[in-house]
């Protein structure tokens, strides 16, 4: 079965694990299943990823809007659309509605143009299903305050606060594709709530 | 004097040449003069420059189109302007009409879309003068015969003249700003015909 499907939300939101528990439960049914991440998933893409979040230089955010373009046409020719055209059910953890989120209002790069780009490095390919992981940002500070955090991380809390508003801007403008979910619920209750959607899709 | 000065023409073309001898003269004269190379210029852009060139992997043309644009925001924002700001003279072994005529014409990406990202990633910022050196594909070949070719240069003849035509008909849309040189000619020729353009320009 030939799917799309991109997970959203800011760091701490669960989108890593609920990619994993998705996959196995796509798997155990019997379906190809590509997971992927974004900025990554080819050679090149994952050495664009290290300059992306490991430069100890300050980058600008324009380049840093070019840099996230680039590995996503990379990605999108390499990976996704191959996969998709082999009938596999494509995960993608992150696709172009965070360069949105965080470029266009995170960064405050006009954003009509970031939609320009993102056509644009993506050859007009759309997600099937978005799922946004939605939680307050208290609660995404809790999660992560654990990890060591790197350079898009450790940005300041009035970024992330318009990264949040971002999100639920796009999913307002988004919503035949874009699922919100409540990402403060426990695991396995996100889980079930992303399988509604998927059996309803799916039929499995 | 601030001055934004760009060489642009393909590969044999003489622009390196040509673009130190002016440096040399302006320097002479007492300018203070910032000489840059496209891709490049930075620690970032010249990373950039190598996956660019250097790549054993084929890169798609829309990643190589944003690695490009985002090699020249980091330059555009971290050297040009700050120079100009310091009014100096800058002199850049190309800028974005090589994006349009290699990525554009040659690569046959949508021109109207390289020129939204050209304009973004310089932040509008224009050429006060281009100097386009142009020379046929045969000579161009004659003279580059002798050097290990990168990637960028060893791509197809075709390709090549698509370029050269795309140069041409940049430079027929900018009359304002570029000025078109025949670079047949001997060295000497070229910049004293390049000099023409300076003293009328600068006053010196």
């Amino acid at each position: 079965m030939k799917l799309f499907i991109t997970f959203e939300g800011i760091d701490g939101c669960g989108k890593t694990t609920q990619l994993h528990l998705l996959q196995d439960y796509l798997t155990r049914k019997g379906e190809k299943v590509t997971l992927i991440r974004e900025p990554g998933g080819t050679k090149l893409s994952e050495t664009i990823r290290q300059i992306l979040l490991n430069s100890k230089e300050s980058i600008n955010y324009l380049t840093e809007l070019f840099l996230f373009e680039s590995a996503r046409a990379e990605l999108t020719e390499k990976v996704i659309l191959p996969a998709l055209n082999r009938n596999e059910i494509v995960l993608c953890d992150r696709f172009y509605d965070s360069t949105t989120a965080y470029q266009g209002y995170g960064r405050m790069i006009d954003i009509s143009k970031i939609e320009v780009l993102n056509k644009l490095a993506t050859n007009g390919l759309e997600p099937d299903i978005t799922f946004y992981l939605r939680i307050p940002l208290e609660i995404a500070k809790e999660r992560t305050k654990s990890k060591s955090l790197d350079r898009m991380e450790s940005a300041d809390i009035e970024f992330y606060k318009r990264v949040i508003n971002g999100f639920d801007e796009i999913y307002e403008k988004e919503k035949h594709r874009i699922v919100k979910i409540d990402a403060t619920n426990n695991i396995d209750s996100v889980h079930q709530s992303i399988l509604v959607y998927i059996h309803n899709r799916l039929n499995i």
